[in-house]
């Protein structure tokens, strides 16, 4: 049967490839599946040109995944540089990588990006607009702008970053409701630029039909950008942020009757009280359409430990039903990561979704948990390091530091609670 | 007049030097502190023999307080490298330090700390025991147990854990209710060994009035240890957590009735969804008493980032009204923590304790994030460093990474969202 998208197939009872791939991963009855990707609460971005993917879900009663940044930029042109980083973000088991390229040779590395890929790859084609037609901002037009979008679909991208909710009417609302730090969303802050210095519509809001004609021949599934996320804990919750919302909203059921498929980006910075809150409204006003955060974090003061307040904001946020959490390393705020603040940025997200899975009551999310406690209650050191979620960093910080005694470790020697328990019950003597 | 212990002073109107001083570092008014004292729901741990201390109240309406843990044992025995570390928790802004030595010159090591650490100084004497005594676990006596404690308490000790709760009762529910992983708590597992081989009641329990002695003599804030704390998400929430919190509310109320200030320990490891419950439970059936938490780490499967699993949980729990959080290093289950891991461990519970402050409401908190995000729409680099809770690693991470524009970071460069963005607030061409 003929359909455009994985939305339009599953409207139309169709199991896709994709479909049944997801379903399998995720040990999910294959028809409820179809049914959550038809309401638009779950879904399967997979470009038709994307030839390397192996195709990943996103939403409702689904894993909790996570999405990594690269790309070449004017400070970091490599290509690569950016290709090592994308095989070690597949290595570290991310569930999507965004390519962020602002500048310089962002054709060549998308199209190597889309090639090797076997996760869901991601653009925010405002950035390479900039980056591609190397003229001042407000000179781009329209057409420019939804051209880089269609070649960004002909080259294989599997979900777009669009920030069409930044509208005129967010924007006055923006402007007649002061913030401490206005945008911080780069693509936000673009486009509203453009807005301001042309006097026009948002090219991507003005032309969203356009750009849904794009999605649906592709089956790219727009990510709808929060332009008006909070960027400081204080302008959170704001009117800039939940005007937007509404937009986005509208657009998503518009996507929809497209059979294009939807994400809704958020936060941001956020306070830990109002997260469930926040989760709630994007799931109410976006008509129950997956929601994908960066961070939240939930305070401004700890640059160089980011991927520590994301983690804890991103754990509650998803727990409380954020489907899918883009990394956020310790370099935030700070420079571009390294190999090494990627690993930790990962490391953090995939702790965090972890912890949420389990509080979501995701079937068998669990069972790695309790099989580590079984290694631990067994003292089997090998276990324990096959199991976790770093197994080198674990191996290595015992090997740095070896007991006296080898069914413990130097935090409690002979005192070790797990050996002298074990010793007890089973009758014998302790310490 | 005259008075046993801040909770007694407090209770007769008396506003101590201790009160005054908490009352000045929280800005709250002196009387309102008092009556949280004299109720029990603020305890200033601050024993008359520690001449360093600058007092530091925890419980409810006050900053969420950190404690460190270091000590003398077999697998380092050396008083001059835990000195250091002892210094260097207070420069990292520890509020407390617990020294859980249990081998070597643990006397000469407690009564230097106790000699130098403006922060509330902690033990657990039946740790010491087993270190001092150097006998068979079974051969300590009572009489022992109850000697050490008393020891710390002349030495001026301002908290000490005791176990008291895993009394016989607790020990037979633990016995009728399988764990996956048993009893995790060191000193937890010591005495239920001791009762199991002497076939006994847990001296601490069945001498609990002597205790309450000493502690009245010296002012010795009693912690009462969680022996049963889940030690892995499995076990989390079960009978024997619970019912040894029973005992621990009962006990609460006898040390009350003395005068004695208290603190009740908590999990552990804990699914995301079962701390606030678990918050509640324990101001439920114990009182209102301050809750000091062991992480909760909120999943089993990150060894060497337990100081991320525990920032989620800690958070989570202090927002739910956790008062004091044990910090937890990326060491944790795997060797004793370096003076690198201390430091992780610490910025992490820092940055989840105030997290949380800014959730729980407490007066000002959230005016350090609001300096820094204004530092931020600024570009103030030197303000931001000045403001953040690691300036050393922010600066470095800074340093190793210019950007071609000094009013950005390597990570946007030009496309920079905040620079753009007071450029068109402010009628200028942005890029």
């Amino acid at each position: 049967m003929q359909y455009t998208t994985q939305m339009d197939a599953a409207r139309k009872g169709v199991i896709t490839r994709e479909i049944q791939a997801v379903a399998g991963k995720e040990n999910m009855d294959v028809r409820r599946l179809q049914q959550l990707v038809a309401a638009g609460q779950v879904v399967i971005p997979a470009n038709k040109n994307h030839a390397a993917l192996d195709p990943c879900g996103i939403g409702q009663d689904l894993r909790t995944k996570i999405n990594v940044n690269i790309g070449v930029s004017g400070d970091c042109p490599n290509v690569e540089a950016e290709m090592e980083k994308a095989r070690y973000a597949v290595e570290l088991k991310a569930d999507a990588i965004m390519d962020l390229s602002c500048h310089g040779p962002t054709g060549a590395f998308r199209r190597r990006l889309v090639e090797y890929s076997p996760a869901a790859v991601g653009t925010v084609p405002v950035y390479d607009a900039v980056g591609y037609y190397q003229k001042e901002l407000e000179k781009i037009t329209a057409g420019e702008f939804l051209g880089v979008a269609e070649q960004h679909a002909k080259d294989g991208v599997d979900f777009m970053t669009v920030h069409a909710g930044v509208n005129r009417d967010t924007a006055a609302v923006f402007k007649r409701n002061p913030r401490l730090t206005n945008i911080v969303s780069r693509g936000g802050a673009l486009l509203f630029a453009w807005m301001e210095l042309n006097d026009s519509e948002n090219p991507f809001y003005q032309y969203y039909d356009q750009l849904l004609d794009i999605c649906s021949r592709y089956d790219v599934t727009v990510s709808l950008g929060d332009a008006c996320r909070p960027g400081c804990l204080k302008d959170a919750t704001d009117a800039s942020q939940v005007h937007e919302l509404m937009v986005l909203g509208e657009l998503t059921r518009r996507a929809w009757e497209r059979g294009v498929q939807v994400m809704i980006e958020g936060p941001g910075h956020m306070p830990l009280h109002e997260i469930a809150a926040n989760v709630l409204l994007q799931k109410k006003l976006c008509h129950g359409a997956p929601f994908y955060v960066l961070g939240p974090l939930v305070t401004d003061v700890a640059p160089g430990y980011d991927h520590i307040t994301s983690a804890i904001g991103g754990a509650v946020a998803a727990a409380a039903g954020a489907d899918f959490l883009c990394y956020v390393t310790p370099a935030e705020h700070l420079r571009l990561p390294t190999l090494e603040d990627m690993k930790e940025g990962v490391v953090a997200s995939r702790i965090a979704a972890h912890a949420a899975d389990i509080a979501k009551g995701i079937p068998g999310a669990r069972q790695w948990d309790d099989d580590m406690s079984e290694a631990r209650r067994n003292l089997d050191w090998p276990q324990m390091f096959g199991l976790a979620v770093d197994p080198d960093k674990a191996r290595r910080y015992r090997a740095e530091s070896r007991p006296d005694h080898e069914d413990s470790c130097t935090m409690c020697g002979k005192m070790c609670a797990v050996r002298n328990m074990n010793r007890v019950l089973q009758g014998k003597d302790v310490l």
